[in-house]
């Protein structure tokens, strides 16, 4: 219990400011909420002239309530917000529930109203939630500010910046009738406390089992992984982060004025920090509660278990898609299914038992057992008819069933395998579902959703591993030299020229090509002969000219004196036309390199999660389809290697069309390196390797940029 | 009313051959069914001892029913068929529903029992639906051979390859309480019957005003794609084609034995017949409720009306995921929801109205006629908390709220733009919203389901366009000397060799790259200067060795006689010691090309969709990325032109990194040539252009490899 939200998300007594006897206000609705639901604290009406409001004794003033409240829900509009913070500071709240929209996300004007309002609750000791927040609940504790109808307390905590999407969510968890919510907070603007505070709450309140965000933008990222990361290892993290595409972004940003990183970055670096990603907003509340219910999973190794084809044919389909796999059963597995099931039931996974539990579904109980216990198999996935088989063969079969659920309920509390079920008989909530719900084996209705859970068990298992694996790699100190290198360029304003990037690289022991800077034409007659008995490049060195091969400035394959002074000249030459003021710092030679695979490594400072590596294959699949992998620094050795591996081009890099596959060990070593530069020297902004040319054993870094953040 | 399956599946008499006192018998079930539902045709039991079945007359075979049946449920294991059928045949029966399975789909002595199960129906005139079928049912005419409970009449025919896959439609059906059926067949293992006879007779019945086919595998193809673009013109016509990973292809085809095509190629070739496929199994029924009711859009541009900023970017994102875009508002329809809502509401397209309507629902219905009116808009998607304001903000809303229903109907009728409404209230049924459904808007509980009904609905709108303005491209006659041509390398019991099959394509007047034929050594010295004086590439030809490279069969850049002599020398060597005992048929001479885009056209016969045209990115778009678009043959100009924009990487054809475009139109006509060529030659059973290089004027073919069919 460290988290400071404790004292008023869990509140003994509440002041409605703003309380109202209009049953269309929040000022009224909270009140019946509380009253309705028996909250068992103090309610402290404040209404500056009524004397009661709902048999409670009201208040002028927050400041007139005789003792300290925890929380104050403040329906008044936001002009009055400074004023009234700094009498709730004066009572001594806790927490305040600040409902006015008008802040922030309404131009500078109500910028300035939100500055005024955090400085006023700042000087009083008042946290606040929100401003533009849809409010909060705690049904645990029967604090229902919103009044919904019709939830119930249970394990699910939610943070939304959207009150719609709460309210959505309740509406489907009262719809399907099994899902209950512990707390949820609406974080609205964040001006005081933003999501990794209310995760970080959500982590140590005992009657979450399952922490779920819908997040609009994040303010600290990079406090937000720090905060998932350890939440994720006491329980599931689900974000869904809205925004996903351009069209999104904006309109998120209209609503929140949050700022939006790229999508594609934002789950990469939640999933290394252990959150469940979910893709589509109906699969919160199903993904949800499986991880809610169920252990994490050892594997991606699934086996189906089905009483139809076509379901089976279909699950099979979303196994795949969804990147799980179906297990390959053993022997032993095998025989003691055709024990017991019809001879034409199909025993390589899917199994389809083939009318075989028609007249017994306790065989399907049976079934699910053999199939825990097979070593190949990390999770059983029940589907089809389950449930419905008193209602769809005989009447007499729903007795079965029961039996059935109460066995399929015991082999979950016995496994250490998730099962999940999809039945078609789900939208019914026939009796023998019921039991397996009220066992904590969950039951969907959409094959769709039931793999999304059996995926996000995996993950959950596969982040367990890697997080307690990880191999963190140690912070290297900062070469002086370097140090003075950069704040040279720096005084100078200017980035690191490409020698001074690549000598940079060096100096960490990046293996970087031979390299030879030449500052004049005459520096030329004196190079050695490892410079001239060979094909060389010669490329612009400039601060100014960033698109070398555009102006001219680059020359390839040059070999001897002669060739590499018309080089020379032609490189002034091309590059003082392209641009007459350009400050040329000479040529850089290189070897020609070898053919390979021409890989990225990046970096840059994510505004919202800090830095940020990149990785992918170069040219089209970075530029136009996208295929990168990010991950957020400091790096373990499982997230390097997981980025070379998660590309879609990864066929590319293990040696595609009868190529050798590239050296991928050293690929993530060079990506560790990168990640120690980044964090000794903080005046690195961005880092491009671009190319780097991967081969068999090893690589090039062919080219090389480093920017700087600049003084002032 | 051409279909004859007419006559069997809405029949005026049926026969239950296998008729039981047994509840859990299809022969009780199917006579409950018919009795209950209150069927009006005549019924005749068949068994072989009973005289009387549920006060229905019994007879102790079909041959004995004193006048011809139009229909007859066989529940008789699978040996009792060849026999029944007979007796069938003499009563005149006109369609068998078979249930038992154990034919085709259990080997060898099953595959038989098919045959001549087939035989004897042949023989006595009666046509098979299944066997291994679940049966059929027509609501409309109160025959409920599967005896469902609570499935309702309307307007959504099905066929479905899996019994388990309708029962869990009706159930879905039944659950959300909006969706009725009119036909259902399962057509088993299609021995007779195959999915181009159901779409065929769906298409004509009148109560059925969309197909739904839940398909694992077609047996004719061809004659599928034939009927679906007769039928979708008329309706539309909804498929969800199981296995589309290797893994659900594998149970697919343990599940009913029939060939299952690669997904992505019937994907492409469903859409060019102007079939909406959809990709989850819990979208089949959401996107056949909302082709139904609504007619398709004009394009893709959507006006989203929301009531929450939430949910506006979840629609946005999943809109543009689905490549439909946000609609450029008019400037006109701005100032018009200016006028109505507050000056906080967000009137770039998401639309918020940011409170405007929490008082005044109506406001909506004002808003979305205003939105309707806009020429720049195809459709629009209310998105919020329509139909809840009377339960979450003041009951008296729920009036307003129900007028406001009123005018959307109305403005659905009057509008020619589909309206699709979202709302999280959906899942309670309030009365605005069963409003909405009854005046045929559909309503939806899940933003992304409803996204994929404003998807669908475009692309009708797309195939009515493409299918209404298509170019056929006139069969072109076939070439004589080409037909000589390939009758002797057909005798020669070979393919064409490349040469031959460039010859081929210029002959159809395709722009052929020069090529000189060398057959033997002494051929060099008479070369012309054309051959010496540019640098020219020079591959072995052979019908037996495919891999020119890997044969040292390919020397590029030779300039010169001697050059060329050496190369000719070398390539010979190589060739025989790679291997000993190849024909080979001398070289090919062709220029040097220069580098562009590597593209790939092909032609293939595919077993079930026949010649199938393939188009994508040479090299690894191809083979790693599977960046492909497949088009049955024959093409309509169209047709050709939306491959070449259907493939991911065409921003590459378009001119990505500052590169010029290749010419598409040379592209697009030269695949329409190639499909003439398919079409004129049905001997040729692939065609390989690999690589093609496009420029920005033109190509080259730079190989052509034409396979064929071998006689015998």
């Amino acid at each position: 219990m460290n988290s400071p939200l404790h004292q008023f998300l869990a509140p003994d007594s509440i002041a409605i400011i703003g309380a109202s006897l209009d049953p269309t206000k929040r000022g009224y609705k909270a009140l019946v909420g509380l009253l309705g639901d028996g909250y068992a604290g103090k309610v402290y009406p404040i209404h500056p002239k009524l004397e009661e409001i709902m048999g409670l004794k009201a208040y002028p003033s927050i400041e007139q309530v005789p003792e300290p409240v925890d929380l104050a829900l403040i329906c008044t509009p936001a002009k009055t917000l400074p004023g009234i913070l700094k009498l709730s500071g004066r009572n001594g709240v806790k927490g305040a529930v600040i409902l006015a929209s008008g802040f922030g996300e309404a131009g500078e004007t109500g910028a300035r109203l939100e500055r005024e309002t955090l400085e006023a609750a700042r000087r009083g000791g008042v946290r606040i939630i929100g401003p533009n927040t849809s409010g909060l609940f705690n049904l645990h504790k029967k604090v229902n500010l919103l009044a919904l109808d019709a939830v119930k307390p249970g394990n699910v905590g939610i943070v939304s910046q959207s009150g719609n999407m709460l309210l959505a969510l309740a509406l489907e968890a009262q719809h399907n009738g099994h899902i209950g919510f512990s707390t949820y907070v609406g974080p609205g603007n964040q001006t005081d406390i933003g999501f990794a505070d209310y995760l970080r709450y959500l982590g140590e309140e005992a009657n979450t089992q399952v922490a779920t965000l819908y997040v609009e933008g994040f303010k600290n990222g990079r406090e937000f992984l720090r905060v998932a990361r350890e939440t994720a290892r006491k329980k599931p993290v689900v974000v869904y982060k809205s925004g996903s595409t351009a069209a999104g972004q904006k309109a998120a940003s209209s609503h929140t004025g949050a700022l939006a990183g790229s999508y594609a970055m934002t789950v990469d670096v939640l999933r290394q920090a252990g959150v469940n990603v979910v893709g589509k907003s109906d699969e919160i509340l199903p993904v949800a509660e499986g991880l809610g219910l169920l252990q994490q999973a050892a594997g991606r190794r699934v086996a189906v278990l089905a009483d139809g084809g076509g379901q089976a044919t279909i699950a099979s389909d979303r196994l795949s898609e969804a990147g799980l796999r179906l297990a390959e059963l053993e022997d032993v597995t095998r025989e003691r299914l055709r024990a017991v099931l019809f001879p034409q039931a199909s025993l390589a996974n899917p199994i389809d038992v083939a009318g075989s539990t028609d007249a017994n579904p306790r065989l399907l109980a049976t079934c699910a057992e053999i199939l825990c216990q097979d070593r190949n198999v990390d999770q059983v996935f029940l589907v089809g008819m389950f449930g419905g088989y008193g209602i769809r063969f005989a009447q007499e079969l729903a007795g079965d069933e029961r039996v059935a659920a109460q066995e399929i309920a015991a082999i979950k509390q016995q496994s250490d395998k998730p099962l999940v079920v999809y039945s078609l008989y789900a939208p019914l909530k026939p009796e023998p579902l019921e039991v397996l719900r009220g066992s904590g084996v969950p039951v969907y209705d959409s094959i769709e959703h039931a793999v999304e859970v059996l995926a996000a068990l995996s993950e959950r298992g596969e982040f367990a591993q890697r997080d307690a694996s990880a191999v963190h790699v140690e912070p290297v100190p900062p070469n002086a030299a370097m140090q003075r290198m950069i704040a040279a360029a720096r005084q100078a304003d200017r980035d690191l020229l490409e020698p001074e990037a690549k000598n940079l690289l060096a100096a960490y022991g990046i293996d970087v090509p031979a390299q030879c800077w030449i500052a004049s034409a005459a520096d030329l007659d004196t190079l050695d002969a490892s410079w001239l008995d060979r094909p060389v490049a010669m490329k612009v060195v400039s601060e100014d000219i960033l698109h070398k091969s555009d102006a001219g400035g680059v020359k390839l394959n040059l070999q001897g004196r002669d060739a590499l002074r018309a080089a020379y000249a032609g490189i002034m030459a091309s590059c003082r036309a392209y641009q007459a003021d350009a400050d040329i710092a000479g040529v850089l030679l290189t070897p020609m390199v070898a053919k390979g695979v021409e890989v990225i490594i990046g970096v840059s400072r994510d505004p919202i999660f800090g830095p940020v590596m990149m990785f992918g294959l170069g040219g089209i699949f970075v530029e136009i389809l996208e295929d990168i992998a990010f991950r957020s620094i400091p790096l373990s050795r499982q997230d390097a290697e997981s980025m070379v591996n998660q590309i879609k081009a990864r066929k590319i890099l293990e040696g595609a069309r009868g190529a050798a596959g590239v050296d991928k060990a050293a690929l993530v070593a060079l990506i560790l390196k990168v990640a120690s530069i980044v964090e000794a020297h903080p005046e690195i902004a961005e880092i491009d390797l671009n190319p780097l040319v991967a081969y068999p054993d090893g690589y090039a870094v062919v080219d090389a940029r480093m920017i700087l953040d600049r003084i002032g």
